[in-house]
């Protein structure tokens, strides 16, 4: 007899994008963001390498919710800090959906969903968007939780606010907006969770903030929300260097500005030229590309691969496959193009 | 009809102790370590203030693991990193157990275990000790997760190797020795997954390290338990910053042992000198003592706290209350038994 639960022995894990630890490589396959993180950031983890690190940290992480409410117009206690938007997931996966129960997401999207429900011993089902990656209204129906990516990944799309709002009120519990790529998007949900409960808006310090190395995410949601995922979570689940770090980038809004508009520019730029070699590009609210063409993309991605030029291969059921491209650096998109410019 | 699955609607959360943010504080309630962490590990947090962080960490944190397995003589896919022990623990009960199961733990022990439990939905009971801190080798009987800390809290006994080996024969699934406090003992459990699959040993790098602020710590056990915990846990559970932190401050034996040292001789000083103030004190392998009095022990707990000198006040049903406290620098110890002196 397996030692672990029967659906854990059976699974497969998730497989996150390529994390070369070697230098050299031109990386633009899971999303980090372009540019360095805030100097004001780097200099708060210089400043907690101290003694004091032999301490606990803050449970809640309050200079952090202090910080992010007032960057966002919320109030401190409708937010949850947590280790990397995947925990704030993963705590809401383990919160509201048990061995049996269902749980929702829209195709394609985020295949974490998916990996999330196995390990809970949920059911899972894919439900299509509705045209142009609205929500159906139904989309979480007798759904425990519905996991919505806002921009998506891959496509880059984004459903509107009140595509969540119907959602809401036909889904069988909470609808997520899963918003880890909302900083490079013209509209954001972040002011959802004040109209319903059954809302609950998931954000990353990862892709627009520049610190992915870090793990720092967070939760908006109304404070009983918030206190339910607290007794769920670790009691020490963020360190303090990570607070730190993520609340002096969150409150270095211009910093913070200007990279977006900085990556906005080069993401126009980059489906231009990716369309004029051929590929059809999605409209991008993100900051990545999902470029596909008729033949076949993944000699393209292993051409690349051996130029040190990484992208991510994705391929979806019923949906077929594309590839998935950061927007870098204006640099590294020159490099990007003059190598597919040999290939297509 | 609740959001939230009815056991985690109904169940209360666990209370860390205190962590006050403002500094004063004799800070002798949870276990941290008395003296600063390596200044290698302050020197490594320092270094990886840099672009880098804009990038995901190594997801397996291999740096940290081979560092790790060469200090403690392991291979290093004996080792999975987690952010902090305690996230080392719900992945094993998440891993293990589900709605209905059964997880164990000794009385008196460390209250978090009950928590993961209900968090599960799972039952739980506490099974008492046998004479002298020693296990019962029926203790798991019928458990899919038994936890036991070794040493224990509060108590700070340790139970042989060959208590863990013959419970694990008879328990219904993983026996896990929670080696928190191990870095303070005479004896570890290191060994024991090498000899079954069955036990699996958790440790810390916020004690004996003297890094609680890094949230860090580590499983041990064999390379197909390692496997199975890795399909659970989020992508990048451990950040870069830490990773980098824990591997220089556990290359770093020298300064371990030295600080080791030091609390083990303030531990035995502390022991008498509580003993001479009539506490009845437990002999202890950990950095903390556990004492008790005929006499309520919570006016005494209050005036500390007064006195801004922060000891822990827990109360066990069937056991009783008691006194745990840290075992903090020499002159932290002074002011303590200065101020006890006129309390009892």
């Amino acid at each position: 007899m397996s030692l672990f639960r029967p659906h854990i022995a059976a699974m497969a894990g998730y497989t996150p994008g390529e994390q070369p630890q070697e230098p050299g490589y031109i990386k633009l396959n899971t999303n980090e963001n372009a540019y360095p993180p805030s100097p004001l950031a780097l200099e708060a983890i210089r400043r907690a390498a101290s003694e004091r690190l032999r301490l606990y940290p803050d449970p809640m992480a309050n200079r952090f919710r202090e910080a992010a409410g007032k960057a966002l117009g919320l109030p401190a206690d409708w937010i949850l800090a947590t280790n990397g938007s995947d925990e704030a997931l993963t705590l809401l996966a383990r919160a509201c959906a048990g061995e049996g129960d269902l749980i929702v997401a829209p195709a394609p999207s985020y295949p974490l969903y998916e990996t999330l429900a196995r390990i809970q011993g949920c059911r899972f089902e894919h439900r299509a968007f509705a045209a142009n990656g609205r929500l159906a209204a139904d989309l979480g129906k007798g759904a425990k939780l519905t996991l919505v990516p806002n921009p998506n990944s891959p496509t880059g799309s984004c459903a509107p606010a009140s595509d969540f709002v119907a959602c809401a009120e036909h889904a069988g519990g909470i609808v997520v907006c899963d918003e880890a790529y909302a900083d490079f998007a013209e509209e954001h949900c972040l002011a959802l969770p004040g109209r319903t409960e059954r809302i609950v808006v998931t954000r990353s310090m990862s892709k627009g903030y520049s610190l992915a190395g870090i793990r720092f995410g967070f939760v908006v949601a109304q404070p009983q929300v918030i206190k339910t995922l607290e007794k769920i979570k670790d009691s020490y689940n963020v360190d303090a260097i990570s607070a730190a770090a993520a609340a002096a980038a969150i409150e270095d809004q211009q910093y913070h500005k200007d990279c977006v508009r900085r990556i906005r520019a080069t993401r126009a730029r980059l489906a231009a030229a990716l369309a004029a070699l051929g590929f059809e590009v999605a409209p991008s609210q993100a900051n990545f590309l999902w470029a596909r063409r008729q033949a076949p993309v993944e000699p393209i991605y292993q051409a690349l691969k051996e130029r040190k030029i990484l992208i991510r291969l994705l391929r979806y059921p019923e949906y077929g496959e594309g590839l998935r491209i950061t927007v870098g650096t204006d640099a590294e998109v020159d490099r990007l193009l003059e190598e597919l410019r040999k290939l297509v």
